[in-house]
Formats: structure tokens, C-alpha cells, sequence
């Protein structure tokens, strides 16, 4: 039994904020019906928004990876080349849900310490003379290494290379968190899900759609049914769908996505970007090592911390949880015991991060984890160094 | 504006109850932490006292349509013969999922006003005595007309004719609202939703799975991956799930269980084969054709009525929508304006009951439609003479 | 254990909607805060739109029961007689609250069975020649009996006596529901409550007060400290209050009052008398007789029903409860198992009124009480002949 | 616009859980009806294990204000001389209240930077061989100053005066945070009220009543009505009250019940007083001035910081509102702008006062206060040699 609110401090699901659990806890209505239409439209509509697309946008009920089998199904065909980027865990399980598909994925090999370097993905797109490779697939933000990947470099290396290959990114993990522009940025499909920046549960995912992808998907051969974009857009155009929608987590989304606009997505931004460097500067000031060793690639909405040589990043986490009621990251595959990872996402405000870093830093010490003490310190030291003037003048 | 509850008296979604949206509306919380264990068995097991299977059973983060598509995918190869039945639009929905996924589904035609015909099943099985066909699939409750195929005969039809393929059902619509029995009716997967009688938004589907299905799933050919079986079962014995799950849908789903069980499985279908009987009534009484001409397969969940010719059933459905605030199904593809449908399941009573049907009768003298008034008298008698004399007794 | 939603029909506490039960479920704030500010103006800004008064309106922590108290103890003095007028059983328990705080009661004697007589209240005033009557205080709606008394005509009987006794009046039961107009009537001190008309929780009440209300208040020589006006009107003109208000409940005022508005409350007006036509028709189409048995004072928000003799209303009503799942309202002191009442107001709409009435016919056949069937048909007649043609052209 | 948690760190009202938010949004009951006497007998009976007493408690519909009016009316006559000690704000308020009352308070001054002294209590009683005075009347916890009043010492100076007052205890922002014993410590009357310790919204008060008390109020000459104890009882003997109860606070009075034993009162009160030495800690380390300055005296609720002169604590109160979006208490009356007040009571854990202790320290830092830094640090390192051991044995 414990009092006061958990900290869930996993890099997502994120803490969902009481207005958009009360716009879900509303009675479930006729998706078929035609008030449900503005409804569909204002989500439909409101997710460009955020991907900063005018395409398409659809909406599935499923957890992200459904949007990341969805980008593959709907645009290529058994055997389709892929090159993919091992920036850790989930790039790694993307690989493998590729490899399930009956696609053929070249995997650029990765340290798990930084995002993906877009001179490697040049060279090997120069190298593929036959464009076999048919589509490059990152992910943007690392969420088992807290590392993030130059979507605009990425863009650029493969129109250095004059490579045909679709550009599909995974943002999971950033979007609505950290900034994102899926035109601007020569994206073919951006996937996404509802549980991180968007402050919802899980439960909905996305794939935003260039023109270039729709057409590919005309001829794309891989089986699909569930997934098929083809399927989505004629109801969407009307706010519906081919099949009952998650109704309720659509009234989150709608609330969601009133809520990122009135902060304003660059706000929303920024304020991740300041709790990430506030939360750094206490991991250096523990004396520890941040898992991601390339400082401009240091992710915006989670940090991963190395534990020292024989000190278990599980049984930390083990304390941490019972002793002061905060769940954090664990360490994935390769990683498992050797790394925590401190979330700080989504509806989330100052007080907060320092209550997390607190429960880091009490849990250093009662797990008996070598660590210099100051690091919450130092992280109040730069959020008041970073206070947000327009705080003051609104 | 409209004032007091609307009526959703569409076939599903049905009404949520409070206290299923209240257990929605909690923070969503670590999935991977030590506290989901818990709450994920509880999920796991509890369906399988639905189900009333000893077996597996599978829950995704989707809506139904892709749990129809799980069946198939886990358990099927490319090319696979698979014998369906046309029991309506649902039925014939999966029919066209299984084509796009690269079956060859042969479809029992039928004329969307009665349950599939277990003898039409049994010769066919006969006739195909080099085994081609590798499952069947009807659906239990079709949720576009209102019949209700028996299960235990379509077993031994396919007993009887001595023939190995699975047999497949769709209980999106009839579970936990009709008797259902997945071990004692030899069924080797059991497709199913949230959205019906169990109560909950939509969002979340199921798999009930015999061991002969399983079995089948290790040499199936079909390509698949967030579907895929053999990734859900590790996690799952633990209570964890191999991708996020929509932790908050599993919160009402755990709240639903307790429902469920503290009204007592029995009860619950007793209480739906009266709503049912007595909607039949009132449809009678007012001269309008129950869609559905076989009596023993009329379903005890929905009523699907015929319109009179020259009347639009949709017109109707809109008169219903602003006189009265109530939600009416609409009649799908070829029944399109030509059949209304009535929900009467879920979280239900008599006096709802009641006001549904005075909706209908009012709306038909609003319509124009020629009918008989009395329709929710007969209601109420059949209501007399059925009342559950547990409850006196309680 | 039931299933499906209880039909509290009882004359309020009415049904809340989930709206105002939503917004009413967000974090307590703090009521000295800056924000609160707003939140404290709209409810107390809000609430004059209700009263229809431009006069001050003070909203207590209490129920109504405090704000017929802070009427009498903010404008009278100990022995002041006050003329009021037996409507029923709470115009009788306002009457035993003015004896308990030391005033001298002198109530006109009725049969329960009807509003107030102005005659009566005139020709008592008119007798009154030393002015020793202070105040005349009368029940708008007696929720005890359905009976509404003509405030108009109430104002028009105290002037023709050219009397200057404060008139009091209490809308606990009919505010928000039956036209009420504070500043036209002449209305000194108004008395209402949350649970009714207002379609919130019980644990808010109101007083609007006139300038001679609030005159007289200065003078006044009663003790009182919590139901103090003068403590209030400080704090109340910048939205605060001089102790902690109800935080969550004003929320959900704050709610109400929008949708009141967004519906319009002379629809909301006629809303209610609609239904309450067509729940007496069925009560004539039974055969049971409508205690009110002045046909012009019968109330739009409750029908009080005489029991057969030799019947028992509560036992009735315990039916009605067990086997559908409805409360209803009992008979009050000399009512008491000879009356029960049925609730139509607040968050209320057709198809809810006829499963009520439903609910009501099979109680009483299920009672063994001699009714004639057809009650439910004959409001759903009225309901057709009255439809609201603004929905239509909504 | 603010992201995130607002940290609402007043003395009260605080946080309310989830749990009891979902409790209260649930439908309002009839308050008459057969399962109302369950709900309501459950508060009843539950608030006599949180006050220690085998007597009655009684709930109203109100803020605590109103308790305290209804602990004077019910027991005392007009012209009463009741003894009062001045240990702040509230003692002050309660005294005035009495004076409008009728009462004669005799004001036994303070500095308001402590707890009541016995002695003088004893002394002032001993003084009183005519036994004149009918009542001693405290406050537990000084809300406005953080410093609380021992009452069982309180006790033993009325026996060692061999007085027969009755003693009355102000118990609103201590109930349920600090250990109370009603029968035990001898109190005839304490007053507390539902939005502190309790963890509800503001809207019920609470008397706790001896036999002494009890025998009293049988010919206490006060007006009462409202606040009579007399009508309470046959209702509440059954679960019933004898005018409309704030049902669903109530609900979430019963959800606050369930809480609070759930961690058992022990724990609740060792969590409150670990926190209360942390909070002390920083302020301490900031090198600020605690207002109570008898350390023993100090509240384990809130902590009231004294301002450096020529500081204001209003101007840096906003400071930590606007940048950090937390609400702490002002200082009243004469402590106005020269004392801010940081809460820690109700649902609260580790990490919430660690953040709520940055938010100040940093506010202190933002508005120019002078100070040392390490507050926090301070904090953190009580909270890890206090750390609970019975959460590592849970």
C-alpha cells in the first residue's frame, strides 16, 4: 500500500493527464452514426498537425507495432531490400518484424550509443548501383538508448546518393515531444503511437503517408488486410473507418491534441529538450555515463544511464520502485541489467523531473551504488538557468 | 442539444457501464513493472472462464477485424482452401479477408436470414474427401441479421463427416451474451471482441485457441507477425504481452470479468434471450418481419426488422436519431435501407429495454411507416410473464 | 445484482450526467488561489442567470434544507412572524425550522393536494393591519406532493394587501426545471439546491436575495455566522468565499450551468412540462388518480400518485425496485405509504420517461394492484402530439 | 498554459487520490432507498475508528466552518463563557465565531508560533471556582502557523483543575495525518471536515460527540437547527440522514476509509511526521525561520516558513505558482505576506515533497530571496535515514 501519486518514469507509456482520462471515460458512441463523423475528422485532421504533413494520415487501433508492420505491408513486396539503421532495441525489433514479413533487411551494425550516422546510410545507398534497396528505415528517437537520429541528414543522404528508396521513420517514442516535420523532411511514412508525447494510453497507432508511398502501396505485393491503406481512405475522407475504431481513445486523442496545441508544439519541445538537459546534467554530476556518448544525439524525452561494473541496473530499479514508488526503464536485450532509463515525457513539468531525479539519486544510495551526490542539485541548477521566460510573460 | 441519456441501442458497441469506464479511467501504468503481472492474468485467465476453455487465449491491442485475421494467419498456409458460410455481411466481410490474405475460401451461399445449415456444412466436408478444405468458419451471432449459428452441430457435422479441418467461429457479437462453449463444442478458434457483450469500448480483441490450432500454427504459412501466436504465448504466461498492450482497455476488461461473474455467465444469457424474446413480441405486434425466418436461430443480442417496401429504413433511423436520441443499427450492403437493427445487449435492463422499443414505435408513427401500435405493450407482457423470479428471490 | 443503468425517478436527487459528473472529477484546487477567481465568478455570476435576478446570489456548502435556514436567520429577528403556507409535507418541515429558530410560524392550513391559495395569503395580510407578518413564504414546487404554487400571483396578493412582508420563496425542487423569474416576481430571499433541476450531486445550496432582502438583513437580529450574507458578499464580488467552498461541486455547477444554457432554458422549461403532460396521461390511462387535484397546479417535475385503498405504495415501490430496478419517491408523513411519486426532471428525455412509466405499469401488475393497461400507450401518444418541432429544425 | 502535475502544496485542501475522484463520479443513490443504508452506515461507523471514539459522529453537508458552529450550538447556551487559546488564525476565527454566537470567548493569547499551553489552560481553570466557564475549546493543528496542541495534556490540566467543561477540538487539517484519540484523550466535541487528511474534495464536516457532550446539548440553550444533533441520531442509527446528505462525497468518504486502513493509521501518521522532519530539514538548510518555534509543537502537516525581512512571501508564493506551476499557503491575517506555508499531508508520497521542496527552493532562488542552497539535499538525506522498513517487508 503506498500513498501519493507513482511515478511512471518509463520512457512511455507516459503520465496521462486527467483531461484526456475524463474525455475517455465518456459513453462510447455510434461510430456510424453521423455525429461521429466530426469526431473522426477533428482526429483524422489534427494528426497532420502534429506530423507536419498535408497527406494522409491514418489511425489504427493497435499498439505501435501494428504502424510498424503497416509502413512495411502497405509499400513492399516479399523480398523487398531494406536497409535499417541498429540503433538499439527497437530499430533491431523492427529488423526482425521485416524479416518476418519475408522482407530481405540490411541492417547497418550499431554501438546502441548514438542515433544512425547518415554518411553510412549514403555510402551504402551509393553502393546499391541497382536500387535494390527499396526502402531506409530509422527510427528517430532510440527509446532502449535514448538516442536520436537527424531525420533531415537522413533525408539529405539519400538524395545525395539519388536513391529512389522510400524514407520511413519511426516515431514512436518523439513525436509530439520532439520537433518533427514529416514533409519538410522528405518523409514517405512516419509511424507513431498514442502512449508517449501524445499523453495517452496505448492503444492507437499511426502511419502518416507521403503521395510517393501511396502510390508505392498501388503495387506494393506484400499481403495485407488489417493494415491496407487502400482500405482506410475512402471512410476516412468522411471521418470514418473500414472497422470500429478505438472510440474512446479517439476522445483522448481529440483532447490531446487540444492540449499540444494551446501549450503550442514548440513550447512542447522545448520543454522536453530543458528536461533532458537538466536530467543529463544530474547524471554527470552522480559521476555516472549516459548510455548515448553523442551529446547532440542525446534524446529530448528520455536518458539512459550505464550502471557501474557490478552494480545491477534491475535491482536499482527494484528499490526505486518499492522504496519510492517510481517505475523506470529497464535495459533491453543487450542491455538488460547494465542500463536504466529515466522517462521524461509527455505531460510533465519541473517539479516533477526533480522528483524524479530524486528518486534516483536516494535510490543510488540505498541500492549502494557508487555515485557522487548533487545531481538533483545541479538539475535545479539548469532548469533555473533555463526557466521558461515565457512563463513570466504570459 | 439533447438532454438525458442517449440510447445506443445499435448491435454493439454496446453501453459501457460506469464502472467499466471508471477502471478505464486510472493512470495507465508500467506494463513491464512487477504490479502488470497481476492484472495481465487476471485478464489472460479470466477470458478463458468466458471462452470456457481450458486453452490459450490470445488478447491484441485491436478492434475484432483483427482477430479474424489472427485466426486465419496463425493457422492457415497460402493457397489453403477454407470452407465459409454466408450467413450476412459479416460472414461475408471475413470471407473477403480471407481472399486478401491469399485463401481460397468456398462459400456456402446463403440468404442472410437464418444460422449456417449444419447438414449444407456436413456434405460439403463429405464431398471433399481429399481433405482440401483446411478449416471452417461460420459466424455464431450475425451481427447483420440477427441469426444465431449453432456451434455444437456445426462440430458434429464436421464429426460426422469424418473430416480433420479446424473449425473457426466468430463470437464478436455473442460473447458473454450468448451460451457459448469453446472445449465442450470442440472449436479450434474462437474469434471475439470487446465491444458486445462483454461491455467495453472497442480496442481490444481475442483468440481462443485449441490445442489442435496451436499445433497447426507451427507449420502454418502464412506470413505474420503482430498476430503471430507463438510471440504472445511466452510473455503471456507470465501476464506480459510481447508489445504494449492497451493497458487501460485491460483495466475495464478485468472490471467486466467481475461483472460478468458476480451477475453470474447464466443469468447474463438468460437476461438476453428475454430482451430478446420480448423485442420479437413488440416487433410482431406491430406487423413488421423479423429478418430473420428461422425462429430457433433468432438472436438473442440484436432484432433485425424489415422494412415495409417503399419505406426507407435509414429515413427512419434518422427519425429515430433526432426525435428520440437513439441509435438504431443501419441494414449493411444489400440490406442497405431495407433493414433497421436493434441492439438489446450488454450492460441492459428491462426498463431500457422498454424505452428502446417506445423509440422504435414512436419513430415508425413519426416515419410514416404503416404499423400496428401495441409493439411495447406486447413487450412489457412478455416482460410480465418471463420476470426473473431470481431476483425475488435475492 | 443488476445489470444495465438504474432509473432513479425519484423527484430528485435527479440524474446527473456524465458530463457534470466528469467535470466534477478533476484535482481539488486551491480556492485562494488566482485561478479560482474565474471559477468562483462564473458559478456565482452564473447562478443570477438561473434566478433570472441582477441581484447577489450566495451559494453554500450545505444542503437545501441550510438554505431555507440562512433565508430566515439573514432577515428576521427571534419572534418576527412569518406567514406560511401548508402545501405539504416540506412546506411543513420549513414551517417547524422557523418554529425551532425562535419565529412565530403562522401557516395557512391546505389539504396537500394543491399550490397555495393567494387568495388565502392575501386576505391574511390584508388582517394584518399592525404589519406584525415580517415574511410570507411559500414552496414553488412541493416536491411532497407535485403541486406548484403561482409565485406571480403570490407577489400580486401581497401587493394588493399593500403589505411589506419580504416574500420568500423556495425553488429547491423546481429550479432550472419550471420558469422561474426572482426579479419580475418580486422575489425578496429565493431558496434552491443542487440535486434537482440544477442536475448536480446534493451538497450545494442557494439564496438570491433581493436589496430589501439584503436591507432587512442588516437589521436582522437572529443569530447566525456560517448562513451570514454580509460574511459573503466580500469575498463573493472577486469570486472567492469567506470559508472553503465545495471546490469539485462548483465545478460541476459550472458545468450545469453551461449546459443549461446550451440547451436554453425555455426549452429546458418546456421540456419538462411535456413530460410531465404525458406521465399524466398514463396515470389517467391507469386509472389512478394524481394526488394534485388542481389540474392548473400540477408540476411539471414530479407526479405524485394516490394508491388504491387497501394498497400499500411502498410495497409497490419496493416491486418496482426489485424487479426493474427503478426508485421512485415514497409518500412523505400523512402520504406515507398512500402516495407514491414519480420523478421527471433534471437530465431527462423521452425514451427515459417511458421506460419509467413501463417500469411503473409492471410494478403495478406485478403488485396486484388494480390498474387498467395502456398507461405507457397514452404517454407515448402525448409524446407524439408535442414532439419538439426544434429538433426538427435543428 | 501549463504541462504536467499542478503541485497543490496548501495546507489544505489536498490532493485527492484517484481512487476517491472515481468514487465520488459515480450516479448519485436515493438517499432513502434500502442500499443507501449500507453506504451511509459505512461513513458513519468508518469515521468513529478514524476519530478513536466509541461514540457518535455526525456528518453534515458543509465545510469544516460549519462543524465548528455545530460543536458550539449543540452543546452551549447564550452568554456561555467558553475558554479559547489563541494559537493562530483559525483559533482566532473560531473564536470570533463564537462571539457571534453569543457566546463570551475568553481568549487566553498567544504568539501564534506554538501549540496551547496546558498550563495556562490549567490555571485559567483553576481560576474559575465558579465553574463559569462551559467549555475549553483548542485547536489540534494551528493551520495558519504549523504548530500543534497537545491534547492529552490538554486533558489532564481540565482533570488536574478538577473543571467540568467540556473540551473541544478543532481537528481539521490534523485528522487522519496526525495520531487523535477521542475517547482516549477525553474530548466531548472534535470538529474536522473532509478536504485534508481525509484526502476528499472540500464539502463534509464531522462532530465527534461524548456521552458528556451529547447529555449537554439536551438543554444547550442555542438555536439550532440545521446543525442539531438531536435530528441526526434516528436517522443515523440505520444509515439514514435526516435531510439530503452530500451523497457522492460521501461515496468517496467511504473510498477514503478504505484507504487509510488499507495503509493502516500508524503508517499514515509515521509518513506524515517523516515528511514534517524533511520539510524541516530544508528549511533549515535554506536557513530560514520556522514561524512555530517550539520545536516539539511542530505540525507533521504543513511547515510555515517566516520571510526574511523585507521579503514578501505573496510576492515569491507567486513566483512558484507562475514558474512551477505550485500553490503553497499564505500567510493570514497578521502572518499576511510575512509567512508562506508549505503542506505535506494527505496523499503524498517521497517524491512529491522532494519536488515540492525544489519548487520552493528554486522559487526562493527566483524571487531573491537569500538563501543557502541545499534544502533539498537536506531533505533527501532524512528521508534516506528514515527510509519506512516496512515498505522493504512488504
Amino acid at each position: 500500500m503506498t500513498a501519493g501519486r507513482h511515478f511512471l518514469q518509463i520512457p512511455g507509456p507516459s503520465n496521462v493527464p486527467d483531461r484526456i482520462l475524463r474525455a475517455m471515460d465518456m459513453p462510447t458512441m455510434d461510430h456510424r452514426g453521423p455525429a461521429f463523423s466530426e469526431v473522426g475528422r477533428k482526429a483524422l485532421e489534427g494528426m497532420k498537425t502534429i506530423f507536419k504533413t498535408e497527406g494522409r494520415v491514418v489511425i489504427y487501433p493497435s499498439s505501435g507495432t501494428g504502424a510498424w508492420e503497416a509502413a512495411l505491408v502497405n509499400t513492399l513486396s516479399p523480398g523487398d531490400t531494406v536497409l535499417m539503421y541498429e540503433t538499439g532495441h527497437f530499430a533491431t525489433l523492427w529488423k526482425k518484424l521485416a524479416e518476418k514479413l519475408g522482407l530481405n533487411p540490411v541492417f547497418i551494425e550499431g554501438d546502441w550509443r548514438s542515433g544512425a550516422d547518415a554518411d553510412a546510410i549514403e555510402a551504402r545507398l551509393r553502393a546499391d548501383t541497382g536500387h535494390a534497396i527499396k526502402a531506409v528505415c530509422v527510427v528517430h528517437n532510440e527509446t532502449s538508448t535514448g538516442s536520436v537520429t537527424d531525420i533531415a541528414a537522413t533525408r539529405r543522404a539519400i538524395d545525395a546518393a539519388g536513391h529512389p528508396a522510400l524514407l520511413m521513420v519511426d516515431t514512436i517514442s518523439s513525436l509530439a515531444s520532439v520537433e518533427y516535420r514529416h514533409d519538410d523532411w522528405g518523409v514517405d511514412v512516419t509511424v507513431s503511437g498514442s502512449q508517449k508525447g501524445l499523453m495517452l494510453p496505448p492503444g492507437l497507432s499511426f502511419n502518416a503517408i507521403s503521395a510517393k508511398a501511396m502510390k508505392a502501396s498501388e503495387t506494393a505485393g506484400l499481403i495485407r488486410s488489417y493494415w491496407s491503406w487502400a482500405d482506410m481512405t475512402g471512410p476516412n475522407d468522411t471521418g470514418y473507418f473500414p472497422y470500429t475504431p478505438a472510440t474512446n481513445l479517439i476522445y483522448g486523442l481529440n483532447a490531446a491534441l487540444d492540449m499540444l496545441h494551446e501549450e503550442g508544439l514548440d513550447n512542447v519541445f522545448a520543454r522536453h529538450r530543458r528536461h533532458a538537459a537538466a536530467a543529463r546534467a544530474a547524471v554527470e554530476a552522480w559521476g555516472l555515463e549516459i548510455l548515448c556518448n553523442a551529446p547532440a544525439d542525446r534524446s529530448p524525452v528520455l536518458t539512459a544511464v550505464m550502471m557501474p561494473e557490478g552494480h545491477s541496473a534491475d535491482a536499482f530499479r527494484a528499490i526505486t520502485l518499492r522504496h519510492y514508488d517510481m517505475s523506470l526503464g529497464n535495459g533491453l536485450s543487450k542491455l538488460a541489467d547494465r542500463v536504466f532509463r529515466i522517462g521524461h515525457l509527455g505531460d510533465f513539468n519541473d517539479l516533477m523531473l526533480v522528483g524524479t531525479l530524486a528518486g534516483v539519486e536516494m535510490g543510488l544510495r540505498d541500492a549502494g551504488v557508487p555515485y557522487r551526490a548533487g545531481g538533483v542539485q545541479a538539475a535545479m541548477d539548469v532548469l533555473g538557468q533555463t526557466l521558461d521566460t515565457h512563463r513570466d510573460a504570459a
